[in-house]
């Protein structure tokens, strides 16, 4: 099969439907593109929380307790920078921070982001292309009812708890995609959103000059899937957000923002009864397992998404 | 007692001498003039070991085992690190990192390197003055018979152990003296050479424009401590690296260096025997015990170099 699979992808929801993914196809056959909306300069280090949680993820070594991190990685550095008064409610192991370190001094000398996090990959024994939606560092802001946060204040400090009003991206305007993002796009076969929270980690890719329009433009079967199941999501505050940003609370809630996007939704076999309303929207429709909960769960959703386009 | 005394400092000898020192008088009447010439970039992080030694030496959580680093510090990052090629013979401790992280911080936030180690030394609950002798960022330069190499390379991966023909600090020229460094020694009622290598720790201060004539024109006593002892250095490479410069491997050897600078020669009571060579030179002597085995023994040689300012 010589295919190309383009996953429009966030942290945790897309790093689990790529673990799928990578056992039912070959490494090589995928782009990621990442948002890098939720990126970080912590302790004058730059951290990329979605890009690490994926290549963690598919090098088999994520904490998959909490979602992000490394597998028994400890805490020593953070302890000590607490000395020097910073913060420490980000909790940023010591293996994870050799990664920002290295991606640091990369990006310092010149290298950018897109190239950098194609080194990262390698030297976890990736093969898939993962890409930076963007090199240029953006940030997330978060309008709540409790003030504009910075996103990983509201994300990680705030454990996501304020309603939030309304979501901006910094510096976007200016922002130009990442070298290979509108021709991974362009050129898929099959162009997946990953079960990922749309405003979050999604919208800030789509926000990217050019990639809507790309979007628009593929010929290729384009699937979304939901992260939303049964009103809830399976992590994160996607559900909070549909609330207090005015849509309806649901899978058809989320539907409804990917309509004029996509050609087919996959939704949970728990969210059965919303396929009608779904389709309504003129969107295909595939009701399965979405959650993901084991390794066969996730390899079913990456063939059942490959079948789509007859892969 | 309201004294200034002024130190210049390498490492791990000076570290020793400060240590008695700031028991026999306030940390707030000291003032230590750092060599940053052994500073170093590792993984795009400064690292300034000597500033670090002293820092870490006076807060009492240097590992005096090997002179440097941290008590009880892990390697977890360095580790982490080498899965991205980079060498660790350079063994950089995961709290010791921390510092190098937050120095690096504030350096690109555009702190100056003075400001920072001041900084650095409250954050350890120091109170005596550090202040790297400049703030520009030079390099020793090793001349061997196997080649020029960069100080770490030669202190560090290869143990000092080429032979030394030359000693070279770039980017000298342009480097002016940091803020406070020509004021401390012009008003110092004592300024003290500590018992560090002559090459690689006091050279590189001298070297500072401006330095060496504030320390020619003090009306204070001026006091050098042998870092030979019986024709061997207690740490490091000084005695073979007096050899192969073409000095006399011994006090006297030093004792000539600096006999232009200094009024007073502390010698170690194994070379009383040198005492006259050094009279002859036309410093006044001082035979005592300057091997700082035990904390009475550095208290008693902090003492006794006071006691040349009536101190």
């Amino acid at each position: 099969m010589n295919s190309s699979i383009c996953v429009l992808a966030g942290g945790v929801g897309a790093a689990r439907f790529l673990q799928g993914l990578v056992n039912v196809t070959e490494q090589k056959n995928i782009t990621v593109i990442s948002n890098v909306g939720d990126d970080v300069d912590l302790y004058g280090l730059r951290v990329c929380p979605d890009i690490d949680i994926v290549i963690y993820t598919l090098a088999g070594l994520i904490n998959s307790k909490v979602g992000w991190g490394l597998l028994d990685d400890s805490f020593t550095v953070l302890k000590a920078l607490k000395n020097f008064g910073y913060d420490d409610w980000f909790n940023l192991g010591d293996q994870d921070l050799a990664t920002s370190i290295h991606r640091t001094r990369l990006l310092r000398e010149g290298v950018p982001l897109h190239e950098v996090t194609r080194q990262l990959a390698r030297s976890f024994s990736l093969d898939l292309n993962i890409l930076p939606v963007t090199n240029t560092q953006m940030a997330t802001r978060i309008e709540t009812e409790e003030g504009a946060l910075p996103f990983q204040d509201y994300m990680v400090r705030l454990r996501g708890a304020p309603r939030v009003t309304g979501v901006h991206f910094s510096k976007i305007e200016d922002a130009l995609p990442a070298p290979g993002v509108l021709e991974a796009i362009a050129e898929a076969s099959i162009i997946v959103i990953a079960p990922s929270n749309p405003f979050l980690s999604i919208d800030p890719i789509l926000s990217i000059s050019g990639v809507r329009d790309a979007l628009e433009a593929s010929k290729a079967p384009r699937v979304a899937i939901s992260p939303i199941v049964e009103g809830s999501a399976i992590k994160g505050p996607a559900a909070r957000m549909l609330e207090s940003l005015g849509h309806e609370v649901s899978a058809v809630g989320v539907a409804r923002i990917y309509a004029d996007l996509v050609d087919w939704f996959f939704l949970d076999e728990l969210d059965r009864d919303l396929e009608k309303s779904i389709k309504s929207l003129g969107l295909n429709t595939h009701v399965t397992n979405t959650i993901m909960s084991s390794d066969s769960k996730k390899r079913s959703l990456a063939s059942e998404v490959l079948q789509v386009a007859g892969l």
